[in-house]
């Protein structure tokens, strides 16, 4: 079981749309080019954050993406999940009704043990994503990153924003 | 990210084979008929647990599957990383490296914190299911199956059972 590239795509394009200024936008080209993705694969990955509302978008030689909120109401949940869908990692199939020591037509009262501890651990890893904001992560990076390439992106992105 | 069908079935094999009075073995048709799967794809997973070295296997007419060791010493993340592998859900292609703003040959001194927040997840979820054993299931199923059906199921496999 492994996430999508498109997860750490978006992550990052996050990340750099959670530093840009109010009302400035970036566009896809450009954020291919920060991360060095193809355009054509990566905008797939920044339509899904505009379809689950993550981001705005306009159009125009000006136009891209900023985000829809601000970085401290957006979680790593929400990026996963408009990337990878939230539906559960652990789908019950309901394996159990098919043992042949039933009477037949019956009907189970609750669901089964095993899927209810898949399932809480599913939970345990949507708990951790949602713990952590953009907000967060922003400053984390502008911590850990060397100063002078952290500057020097924001000026790169800054040049490039509409 | 969805997981595999085999989880399911795998982890329902594990908690029948719980079940079974020491020395007994189960076959691949047993289990096959218990939970209603096609006995070629059920081999499939049972082979993934032999090769994890969660279960024993004996050949002949009597043989079959036994678990390798005590249900308390058996989690759902032994059973879940048979199937699955033990790999990371979240792979870094490390593209922070694509930067252009970077100073050319520039080595990082650490993981790139967005993977490390993603890794940290995964670990939530791995210690979630780390942290049931089959002897833990076996209490709830217990208690939580119709005891006919409970009792019914036993009998059933110990006529089956090597
Ligand atoms: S019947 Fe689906 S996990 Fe038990
Ligand atoms: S470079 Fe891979 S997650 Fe940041």
């Amino acid at each position: 079981m492994i996430l999508k590239s498109q997860v750490e795509w978006a992550l990052h394009c996050c990340a750099i749309l959670a530093g840009l200024p109010d009302g400035r936008y970036l566009s896809t080209k450009a954020l291919a080019e920060l991360h060095g993705l193809p355009k054509e694969y990566l905008s797939k990955a920044l339509q899904s954050l505009s379809q689950a509302g993550l981001v705005h978008t306009t159009l125009g030689p000006s136009g891209g993406y900023r985000l829809a909120r601000a970085p401290a109401e957006l979680t790593f949940l929400d990026v996963v999940e408009a990337v990878e869908g939230s539906g559960r990692t652990f789908v019950c199939q309901n394996i159990r009704a098919n043992n042949p020591c039933r009477p037949k037509d019956y009907c189970e009262s609750g669901s089964c043990a095993i899927a209810r501890i898949m399932w809480e651990a599913d939970e345990a890893w949507r708990t951790a994503l949602r713990k952590v904001t953009f907000a967060d992560l922003g400053k984390t990076l502008e911590q850990e990153i060397d100063p002078g390439i952290w500057a020097g992106t924001f000026d790169w992105v800054l040049k490039r924003a509409g």
